[in-house]
């Protein structure tokens, strides 16, 4: 496979004809032989001359027609076409030959790619067409604009009509493979590729392709999760968000935590109250019943779904006999199942039939489950981190964290990926430390990795994003505790909040806002809440405040929460006992306080308000790779 | 806070007294005071005189008694333990007093410490003991091992009677924070720290601490998940694992890859015959009987319910008014919801009991459900994934994938993390090369960046895992058809299998082990397989194959899974036909193929097969985090 590897690049070398010594070799991507636009759009001024294969997909086009009709044959008028005409003289192979000739290793494997090959195997597909004869169409450049995701700006593509029919190429959202020289460009463009052959073309559904409009909001947008990224908003804040992942990564390498991925399955609800969403295998009774009277009106005996079942469990005997691979088992245990219970509902409506208890046919049998316990997706896998952080000191993972919760959904979807961190032998402080210090890493790296993206962003989405990231790197945060927080809330005469601070009281995204945003207009840390306003593990302090954190940034909210965890197992007991948790639940928790108890602390941070943060938008659908509408089942 | 945090280290830095200067700095972890005891493992020779804290739990311990009986005064006898106490001298404060003095801006926070703070605030605890009389023990010294988790080797201390009770500190298990000097020591110990104070002590419950025995099988200690990481092994594939999580990052981000989270909730079946787990919201019905009965005997009129319906409604809507906090309105709206299944089951009781339909009743009301379609956990990102590499090129998703399928378990869990890679613009044979690039850049990166832990598993676990990975770098994977394949089974006359190669036979796990255990003794990658054998959207080859690929390995099989994916619509359309499957469910897939296709492939990486390919360990179960077994709910 090492050979193919290098291959590969070879023929890439090869098809760059007029390769001039002065000008730098361009990385061709590792795992195919186009050039990543990036690459050349990066240093426009030092690729010009060279020979390259780029792919994208076409984001705007137009087609210019030439004052002369094209003559009926394979040479064209233009300066231009001639050129490229000559350019892909005596290369007049397409891609997939190339390789082939190249990998004897592969031949076999390659010959199978023969027949659906690329769209153009042959140059000039609208003058060679076989069995039925084709008027010459006239004369006229392409200019498309293609963007591969890479990068922000676009390749300006020129296409003469003698090397492919403009009108296949021109839709918004074609996708185009092209060989061509990069020239130097008149106009806003410093580089074009002229092109000399199109190696592939991708076409589109125009009527249908949402993104044949022009513009289109975000939020319709999040109807065509297969497409947006195609938009260079939506891609830009991919790269962000990818960006910010890796990033996250980097930092906690970088301090010497260890990665570990918690379980998203569960049995634990970490926060005690949380809307959790169920696993389960049992299908539901709405399905069955829509079953039954498919196969009622069809006519099907009980006798013969009986036969069936026992035929097919035979067969799985044998492929478990025989260790068959997994496909292979898991399809056919999953046809006995829908047979066993086709007959099991029809065995129940028989009985029904002969006034037996309908009851009994109804009842949920938990037997049949999965798993044996009701289990749930997880709402924070911090309860899991900390028995790691109770044996490797420092450790952090980042996955999807679910809540079946439908209030705020701007700031909120039912599933998230959060950054979750928990340090033995820590305090409080220790963890609004780290937390402080991930978030200012994040924001820095953000403006160093992503500075062309972030250069988008400020002129698309939120000019003031890049002074914001800023900000954070050169300040600090206020610092207060919750009840110097109500003090400050209490002395805003000049405005009127609706409800009065009891004690106890949780702050209201409205009191948050009006901390961040109007007093002190940066990034507030409340700490020490009251315990109701916290999970039950938050550690307890002497005056009934518990030891909690919340960093809270303008317009956003609270995107870091964090606390010092109770390490006293009577303390941590009678919370659970005061909240009426399930006790049973928490007992594998609680043996971490029986043996071997130490202090620790961590943090939340929700990675998704983060992207938001970064890039200046307002919905978390809009950064969320699939969100899930709760209306649609698209994905 | 940055303040804070200069402080944490001068705080560790001021409890360095006896200062050699040729010693060289000892990095604190970051949000800790302590030191990592890999900081002092790994070049013990250089850190002795140095005076640290350290934390940890106790892996071993023995106590030595002295011959001298302990004269019932602060003074003790040995030389050690004068020592000690003169290296305390002077310094007698708690590692919190150090911080608060440091802190002045975190002193009211910290304030709230002082209650349940460190068990020995004071030094000798066993000597001072207010209202009423100990007789002093004997005097005695601990030698306990202790390890963090950072390292494979673990830190001797030496506590004297003087400075702790030596049986609260022996159990294996128990947690310490100890403030001492390092000595060169004896034996087979390059090092040790000689205990000055003690600051934390974690107890253990040692009848009821699994851990208490000194040898445990791996898989009774799947039983203690929140435990086993304290043990050596599973702390080692751990940080294995760990290793393995960042090199993939690297990987990919090296490459120019766009890291992409594909939702974990999902209304696609990726492989189309997967048995997947649902998520749902609803109630199941044995609880909601269970609710039924528990009230029927407290007998709560349904009046009653009703009415505390309506209040509980109100606080909604005034938390909901006034923007309150996610968890309170939360928890609010749970309380709501279940107020409210109460009173509609006790209608429907009431209704029973007046004679009307029971089955009205007993209907799964979907209207009731969270995501109004049935949604499953995720068996595959590759289809989402897939959209996104037909917008940015190349992408990968690392993340949990899940499949209800109780087959070939020790290979196999629920819940297993995966490394899936889409890229545009590419065949087969450039996703084998990556894959095969892939998989040997983690071999080489755990002998670089694990070298000690690869040590021990090679000592302890199998001796050949260091050669294993070794011959991955330097060597290329046998590459065969699926045809070949058969063709070489065939002529295996040693060896009888079962099965007969039928047309579009599977390769079982038999088949595949005989190839790389027996006859090549080395990986294998076998591509072009019969459509029969591999998901849908494979793309199928003129023979009648498809073009898809796996790496297998000696004694673990297929490792990795690939395929150039479909691009042509009509193909693919048919396909899904051919299947049965339901199309409007792939619709969103299609759309790919509608506008802009290209040609892609792509693999998935079985993450937990590879940490036991680095660790020639068999089970998956001893590798994931939290293992969910079958039958138990104990995470």
């Amino acid at each position: 496979m090492a050979a193919a590897k290098t291959t590969t690049t070879s023929a890439q070398q090869t098809s760059s004809a007029p390769l001039r010594l002065d000008a730098p070799r361009i990385p061709p991507l590792a795992y195919s032989g186009r050039v990543q636009l990036k690459a050349l759009l990066d240093r426009p001024e030092s690729v010009v001359g060279r020979h390259v294969i780029v792919g994208g997909w076409v984001k705007s086009a137009k087609e210019v027609k030439k004052k002369a009709a094209a003559p009926p044959s394979f040479a064209t008028a233009t300066e231009e076409t001639t050129d490229a005409g000559e350019g892909g003289k005596g290369k007049d192979v397409s891609c997939v030959e190339i390789l082939q000739s190249r990998i004897p290793l592969l031949r076999s494997l390659l010959d199978v790619f023969g027949g659906g090959g690329y769209v153009q195997r042959k140059k000039r597909e609208n003058v060679i067409v076989p069995n039925h004869k084709v008027l010459p169409p006239k004369a006229s450049t392409a200019y498309l604009l293609l963007t591969d995701g890479s990068c922000v700006p676009s390749l300006q593509v020129v296409v003469d009509s003698s090397v492919a029919t403009p009108s296949r190429l021109l839709p918004t959202g074609t996708c185009l493979l092209v060989e061509g020289q990069l020239e130097r460009a008149e106009g806003k463009h410093a580089i074009e590729l002229k092109a000399e052959k199109v190696l592939h073309i991708g076409t589109v559904d125009f009527d249908k392709y949402p993104l044949s409009k022009k513009r289109i909001p975000l939020d319709t947008l999040r109807d065509y999760s297969q497409f947006r990224p195609r938009t260079t908003t939506v891609a830009t804040v991919v790269r962000i968000r990818s960006s910010l992942s890796f990033a996250t990564h980097t930092f906690f390498n970088e301090h010497a935590f260890i990665d570990v991925q918690v379980p998203i399955i569960t049995s634990t609800d970490s926060e005690g109250f949380s809307n959790m969403l169920k696993v389960n295998t049992l299908e539901q009774k709405a399905e069955k019943e829509k079953l039954d009277t498919i196969y009622e009106t069809e006519g099907v005996s009980l006798e013969h779904v009986k036969a069936a079942a026992k035929e097919k469990s035979n067969i799985i005997e044998h492929l478990k006999r025989t260790e068959s691979n997994r496909e292979a088992l898991a399809a056919a245990v999953q046809d006995l199942r829908k047979t066993n219970e086709l007959a099991s509902q029809m065995e129940a409506r028989e009985k029904r039939k002969l006034g037996a208890s309908f009851k009994d046919d109804d009842k949920v049998d938990s037997s049949k489950e999965f798993f044996p316990f009701q289990t749930y997706l997880t709402v924070s896998g911090r309860l899991h981190l900390e028995s790691y952080a109770c044996a490797l000191g420092n450790v952090y993972s980042f996955g999807p964290r679910f809540l079946a919760d439908k209030t705020d959904s701007a700031k909120h979807a039912a599933e998230m990926w959060m950054v979750e961190v928990e340090m033995a032998f820590s305090l409080l402080k220790d963890s609004m430390n780290c937390a402080n210090d991930f978030f200012k890493y994040l924001c820095n790296w953000v403006l160093i990795h992503c500075s062309e993206e972030m250069k988008f962003v400020a002129k698309r989405i939120d000019n003031t994003c890049v002074n914001r990231l800023q900000q954070i790197i050169l300040g600090s945060p206020v610092m207060m505790t919750y009840h110097e927080a109500i003090d400050v809330l209490r002395k805003a005469e000049d405005k009127k909040f609706e409800t009065n601070f009891e004690s106890g009281f949780a702050l209201t995204s409205e009191h948050l806002s009006y901390l961040t945003d109007t007093i002190y207009q940066k990034p507030v840390v409340i700490y020490n809440y009251p315990k109701e306003a916290k999970p039950f593990y938050a550690r307890q302090n002497d005056d009934g405040t518990v030891a909690a954190f919340d960093l809270v940034v303008p317009k956003l909210g609270t995107i870091i929460s964090g606390s010092q965890n109770e390490e006293r197992l009577n303390m941590i007991s009678s919370r659970i006992d005061e909240l009426g948790l399930p006790r049973e639940k928490y007992e594998w928790y609680l043996d971490l306080r029986r043996n071997g108890t130490v202090k620790n602390s961590g943090f939340t941070l929700r990675f998704d308000l983060m992207v938001l943060f970064a890039t200046g938008l307002g919905n978390v659908r809009d950064v969320i790779p699939f969100p899930r509408s709760y209306g649609k089942a698209n994905n």
